[in-house]
C-alpha cells in the first residue's frame, strides 16, 4: 500500500504539485507518488473525472487516487475519502471521482473532517496541499479511514449524457479529446469481430466513417472509429488531428450503426437525399 | 535525508531533467525526486526564487532543494552549496537561492570547487548534470558540506521590492502570476479577521477591490483580494484569469488598505474625482 | 536494476504516461521511473532517437530504457526489447532506439512475442501501456531477456544524415531545436583547444559564427557556436533563440571550418562577393 496518484488542473508551471509531494514524503517517506496529469483544463470537472477513470484500474491494489478539480476550495463543497474495494480515492465530493467510482465496489465513503490530518494552519486557496495530500499519505501509512471524519452514504454523480439506443446502434457523443486530437465518444466500444459491420456517422456528415481495429489501418489522411484503449468508442485521423480536421468538439453528436455484413452498402455510401 | 527537488527553466520536452535523475540514481540510487517545476521561464531568475520559496518549506527535513535558472553557466559566477537548520540547497549564486534562503537559518555556505564531486567530463553549458546534480545527489549521501569547497560568508542577494508602507495600509507589487492567472503580491497575508475592513487598489483603477477569504466566495466574474496559501495577498478572478482581465504584469503596484470597519465605504465606491 | 526511463511523444494532459507508471509499478513495486520527455512532436521518431541517445547515457547500469514514438502501433511493425553491456532498451523497432543503440555494445535483440509478459486484454492502440511497461517491469524484475521472444539480429536503423567531409572542415545540418531555441548540429563536437581556430557558417548567410567555449562568452544578442552537452556542434543565441533568430530548421545545412590560428581572418569577414 505504497503508492499515490495525482490527477488535478493545478498545471506543472507553478509549485503547486511539487508541494503536495513535500507533503506526502513528510507523512510517508515510502509513499511512490505517479503523476497521471496537471493539465486537466481549470475548473472542468468531467475531465478531470474521465482521465481518472482511464488510469486508475492500471495500478496495484491499495493505490490512494488523488483527484483535484476544485473550483470551489474553501467553500462548503465536502471533501471526501472512498475505500474501494480495490483501491482508495480522494479528493472534492464535486464529481470529479464519480466515474472512476461508477466501475468501483464501494466499502465506506468519509467526509474529510478530522483537523488532525490537516496541515496547519489550514490555507483557505490550496486544500491540495494542506487536505488532501495529507490525507492521502495518512491513508498510505494504513490509517483507516473511518479516523478521517463521518460516513457519508453517497457521492455527488456527475451529470453525463449517457448514449441512446437506436435501431441497430446507439447516439452517443464526444467526451474527451486527447492530445493526438482523437476525439473519444461515451459508445462503449464493441467486439472486435465487429468492426466490419459498423460504423460511425457525425451529426451534419453525410458520409459514415468506418471502423478499423488500429490508427494503422486508417487511410492516411482519412478518418475512421475504433475501439481505444479505454473502453469506448474514439475518432481518429492517422497522421493528423481528427477533432481539428472533423470540427469535432466536446458534446459533437455520433452515432453508431451496426449493420448485419451483408448489408452494408460497398463503395456507394448515400450521401443526402 | 533521502530527498531532492528540481527548480529549474529546463522545460520538460527535452532531455535535461530526466538526465539529471540519472546522474542523481548513479550516485545515490535511493534518492526520491520531486519536480517542483521546470518551467521556470528561461533566466527568469526572480521567478525562480519564488517559486523555490513557495515550495520548500513543506519538504522533510534534510531535503536538499535544488534550483536552477543559470543565464552564466559557464562564466565566472559561483555555484554554491548552503546548509540551514532545516535543508540544504544547491544551485547557481546568482540570487535564485536567495527569497528561499531569507527563510532559513544559515548553518553554512560552501562554493561548489571540488571537481571530485563533479561528473567527467565537466561540460561548459550544462552545469545541471555536470555539477548540480552529482553534488545534490552526494549530499543526499550524507557527503559532509565542507568537503565540496571552500567557505562563503553570504550569498548573492535578489534585488526584490520591498512594500511601502501607507496610512493605514501599504503599496506593493505584483511579483508572481500564476497558472489560473492569479496575480500574487509581495504584499504579507493579513489575518482573515481583517479581511472585511480592508480592499486592494490598483493603479489606475478608481473602485478598489474587496478582500474575500476564499475563490468560492468571488461573485462570478469579478475580481477580489484574498489571502494566498504563499503567504501573500494575491489578487484572483472567479471563473477566469485576474492577470488577464485587468491587465496585471510583473511590477503592477497594488495599494492595501485597511479601512477601520465603521468606515467603509459601502455599495458607492468613488469612481474617480 | 531498478530504474526505468521512459521517452514518449504521449505528452503529459492525458493518462497515457501515467497509467504506463500504473502498470509499471504493478508487476515490479520497486522500480523508479525518470520521465526523460513525453514531449516528442506526434510520431516525429529521430526526435525520440535524439532525445533518448542525449539522455540514456547518464543512467546506472542495467537502467530499463524505454522509447514509445510509435506511429505504426498495432501493425506489422516489431517490437523490441535489447540487451547491452550497460543497459535494457525497449521500444517499437521502427529507429527511435537506433541513435542511442549506435553507441552500445549489443548483446542481444528479442522480438516481443510472448504474451506473458503483455496486459490482458492487449489493446491495437496502446502499446506503451500493454506491452512495452510490463516488458520494461519485467525486465527490472530481472526476467532474462530471451524469454520475451525469438531472437533478431538487427534493429531498424535510423535514415540520418551524416555529415561530409570537406576542405578544413565539414558539412552537416540542424538535427534538433531545444526549449532555448538552440539548434543542435550533427557535427561532431571539437576540442576545446580549437574552437578559438574555427567558426560555423549557414547556408545562405555570409558572416561566420565565431565558436565560443560557453553561452555567457556569447556577445548579448548575437549568436554563436558552441560545443552541446550531448557531444555535437550547436548554434546559440544569448539571452533568445537562435533558432528563431536565425530561421533555423531540423535539416538547415551548417559547416564547420578549422582555419590554422593565423589565417583566420580578424574583424573583416567577408559578406559577400
Amino acid at each position: 500500500m505504497s503508492v499515490i496518484t495525482l490527477t488535478t488542473d493545478f498545471g506543472t508551471r507553478d509549485w503547486f504539485s511539487g508541494t503536495m509531494k513535500g507533503v506526502i514524503w513528510r507523512i510517508q517517506p515510502r509513499a511512490r507518488i505517479a503523476d497521471i496529469t496537471h493539465e486537466i483544463p481549470p475548473g472542468r470537472i468531467s475531465t478531470g473525472a474521465f482521465v481518472l477513470s482511464a488510469a486508475c484500474p492500471f495500478f496495484p491494489p491499495h493505490t490512494v487516487h488523488v483527484a483535484i478539480v476544485d473550483p470551489g476550495v474553501g467553500s462548503s463543497r465536502r471533501a471526501i475519502a472512498v475505500e474501494t474495494e480495490r483501491f482508495f480515492f480522494v479528493g472534492p465530493d464535486n464529481g470529479v471521482l464519480a466515474k472512476a467510482l461508477a466501475r468501483e465496489t464501494i466499502r465506506q465513503i468519509r467526509r474529510l473532517e478530522n483537523p488532525r490530518y490537516f496541515l496547519e494552519p489550514l490555507s483557505a486557496t490550496f486544500h491540495g496541499r494542506d487536505v488532501f495530500a495529507p490525507v492521502a499519505a495518512h491513508l498510505c501509512r494504513g490509517i483507516a479511514l473511518n479516523r478521517f471524519g463521518p460516513p457519508q452514504d453517497d457521492y455527488v454523480r456527475l451529470e453525463s449524457p449517457s448514449p441512446i439506443p437506436r435501431l441497430g446502434g446507439m447516439t452517443g457523443e464526444v467526451i474527451y479529446l486527447d492530445r493526438f486530437g482523437n476525439a473519444v465518444t461515451n459508445l462503449p466500444a464493441i467486439a472486435q469481430a465487429a468492426l466490419a459491420s459498423g460504423c460511425l456517422t457525425l451529426a451534419g456528415r453525410a458520409s459514415p466513417l468506418p471502423l478499423v481495429s488500429c490508427y494503422q489501418m486508417i487511410p492516411k489522411g482519412q478518418a475512421a472509429g475504433l475501439c481505444g484503449s479505454h473502453g469506448y468508442m474514439e475518432i481518429a485521423l492517422f497522421g493528423g488531428s481528427a477533432a481539428q480536421r472533423l470540427g469535432l468538439r466536446i458534446g459533437s453528436r455520433v452515432t453508431l450503426s451496426l449493420i448485419p455484413p451483408r448489408r452494408i452498402p460497398r463503395r456507394s455510401p448515400k450521401r443526402g437525399p
